[in-house]
């Protein structure tokens, strides 16, 4: 299904043998919950078989969100929202709600704070009947707490509060939190987060599978392909166990100085998959003052932006490519009688085949400027190749962190700033924070 | 206009006097025209009011086209293509062809080899009215010419061939070039792409210009914000020349080991401001094996997926913020008489603010964990502030380009994987690189 190749990291990557037993040491602490963290990898579990038996209320939940909605509006931030955006786009198109179709259009938003983008959604969804999926662990995290406040007051002022609640899908915390408590107050139709699940590996829980199953992607097949990945964690040979291999190389690499590692997409339609893999990577190892910093592009566009520096900048980078064997269209360059633009030479070629003759001239480039790098190719842009992908990704960051001596599971930095927010914004028990930025109680 | 804070850099950046002193002294290289490159420094005299005579040029074929059309196809890359979206986003909208408007659709395409855009672009233009804004100073980059074409065939195939002329406006070279050519062959309108600007500086050129009147932006006032930022580097007084100002922190910064710039902006519409602004600053100085890497964020988004490495990973970074005073929309947070999610500390609130103590927020907690930085403060998104943000960067680009010891205006890595796509495409006259890959001429 996936296939990894790291032909062109080989030169710069030290002793590989002692790289690849250390990422299965690293996978056999991972598999058997003796790390840091341990009690945050039920995500190994979700996509198997025997714990599908949520799928039909997910589906069925899908259903009626579709036969009563022309929109559907998510709210969630962080790993409450890039899984779905990422899988949307991949499977779907990143020009989902402009396109003609007969699944409801879809808007994230409470993934931030801006006034104009909130209002635009508002005038977006505009006079249409909607839903709302409503995605947070606790329910108090503040963009999207706010997003659903004010969501739920148009849904009660245009349907009633019963009404209303029929239209609100949480998903949240099985037995505590506050938006667990509206939930069970109001009587919304409500999903599970996973206890042991954090929100960067929350895609295939139904934190991504109830948008995902709106928008029509075949969730089946996403979670299959999912399945083989982690499947081939347990095994220690290379060409199977593809996460170790990926973990090893990246890991082999910083060690020798790459401390950027630049994820290159060659369609548009990864964008979102390079905003989700930069969560992954960069919250669970960038940490405790280490880490490779993750960067995503989308070539050959940022080949002509971020191409420079790759090809002669500071040497301190190493690029996974991402490449999609079959486009989702297929679309020849014509022959033209007067060629004068000069490019009858690709007379009869599909764009498909020439943007992997891109990737490979990139690749190559790229090499011989010092960036050391490494390919995936997925088969297609369909929801199993999307499942297969992403969860290659974590399986291999759960290695990678343990190979670079962190807890891959936990994100204690991104409290330093919700803590000095909510001291400015006026929360109540914050007043010592208050002072410090100047400000009386 | 725009305010510029260095107080979280401070103490990180060694001697700043003498940082100023070879700022300006930059400066003076970038103004005499006595630097490397110095030939493509035409873009410092592009918005001056003098320069203007071809703004009405301009207009008349933007309201031709608005009157025309329904939708208006931009086929470019890279520099001619980021500034447009960048501005277009920040004036208008990121949604801007889902919102109910008075000027047409507008795609930018011709910016890569993907099947599957190329073609959801087809699909999305449809059966309506479409001109085409073709950039390109030579009309061989592959990308564009490809898109162009095909473009050009359907044009032909609806209008005829003077029909589809008619509706064909090229930005190109003056006098040369094969896109020059067939404009005049075929009799397209052309604007000019001058001599002595580069691709990453031409947004205030007609590249930028002209589909920015389509979209209805203010050029006039965008073009005085510019003005106002350029008329600055004159001056050796640091409250008025900014952009030698954030030359002078980044550089010093950069010498302290900071190799990562990651700028932050506090609003969706400005994502591609941080696209933009990495072409810019990574070709400009990503070269001679040195340059800072630049790397972009939309908070609170990203709090949530780069915040932790930025809080707590490897300490190599640096941290710009830009700031919009004023929100497009006021939006209030309202009072909830239950008060279930715990937000009525919030409420009356302007959402607008909160964004605001969120960015003060993170600049205090970033600093705290070791991350220096700068905020940027625009008073809008109007076309003005759009203006002065993008010419302060050029601006500074140049000094900042000079204080590294670079030619701030080339770019010679681009080629590498250009030549490399050549040969792997089958292009004349590339048989010996042919040859490296193993294929027979």
């Amino acid at each position: 299904m996936l296939k990894f190749d790291w032909t062109n990291a080989k030169s710069a990557l030290g002793d590989a043998g002692a790289l690849w037993k250390e990422a299965l040491d690293a996978r056999s602490v991972l598999l058997n919950r003796s790390g840091a963290g341990s009690q945050f990898t039920g995500w190994l579990e979700l996509c198997g078989k025997d714990n599908r038996s949520q799928l039909s209320r997910i589906r069925q939940a899908a259903a009626k969100i579709s036969e009563e909605s022309e929109a559907l509006v998510v709210i969630g931030i962080g790993g409450s929202y890039l899984g779905a955006q990422a899988a949307l786009d991949f499977v779907r198109s990143p020009n989902y709600n402009l396109l003609k179709k007969s699944t409801p259009d879809i808007y994230f938003i409470g993934n931030g704070l801006s006034a104009d983008s909130l209002s635009e959604t508002l005038a977006l969804v505009g006079d249409r009947d909607f839903s709302v999926n409503v995605i947070s662990k606790s329910g108090t995290t503040t963009e999207p707490a706010i997003a659903f406040r004010i969501f739920r007051e148009l849904l009660e002022q245009k349907y009633g509060r019963e009404g209303a609640a029929s239209r609100i899908y949480a998903t949240t915390d099985a037995r505590r939190g506050v938006l667990h408590e509206m939930a069970v107050q109001e009587e919304y139709t409500t999903f599970v987060i996973p206890d042991d699940v954090g929100g960067r590996y929350s895609v295939f829980s139904p934190v991504g599978l109830l948008p995902l199953a709106v928008a029509g992607v075949d969730l089946d097949a996403m979670l299959n392909g999912a399945q083989t990945m982690f499947d081939g964690l347990s095994s220690a040979d290379p060409a199977v166990n593809l996460p170790a291999q990926y973990a090893a190389v990246r890991n082999g690499l910083y060690r020798q100085g790459k401390t950027i590692e630049v994820l290159s997409c060659f369609e548009p339609a990864l964008r979102f998959t390079g905003e989700w893999w930069k969560q992954l990577f960069g919250e669970s190892e960038g940490k405790d003052g280490k880490g490779i910093f993750p960067a995503s592009t989308v070539f050959t566009t940022d080949l002509h932006s971020m191409g420079q520096y790759i090809q002669d900048g500071l040497r301190i980078l190493m690029e996974t490519f991402i490449k999609v064997e079959q486009s989702g269209y297929a679309l020849q360059i014509s022959a033209d009688e007067a060629n004068a633009d000069g490019l009858n030479f690709l007379a009869g070629r599909d764009m498909a085949w020439a943007n992997h003759q891109a990737l490979a001239a990139t690749a190559a480039a790229h090499l011989d400027g010092g960036v050391p790098n490494m390919t995936l190719t997925v088969p297609d842009r369909s929801a199993e190749s999307f499942g297969t992908l992403t969860a290659f990704f974590e399986a291999a960051c759960g290695v990678s962190g343990y190979m670079l001596g962190v807890n891959p599971f936990d994100q204690p930095g991104v409290e330093a700033y919700k803590v000095n927010m909510f001291a400015l914004l006026g929360k109540p028990g914050y007043d010592e924070v208050r002072r410090k930025f100047g400000i009386q109680a």
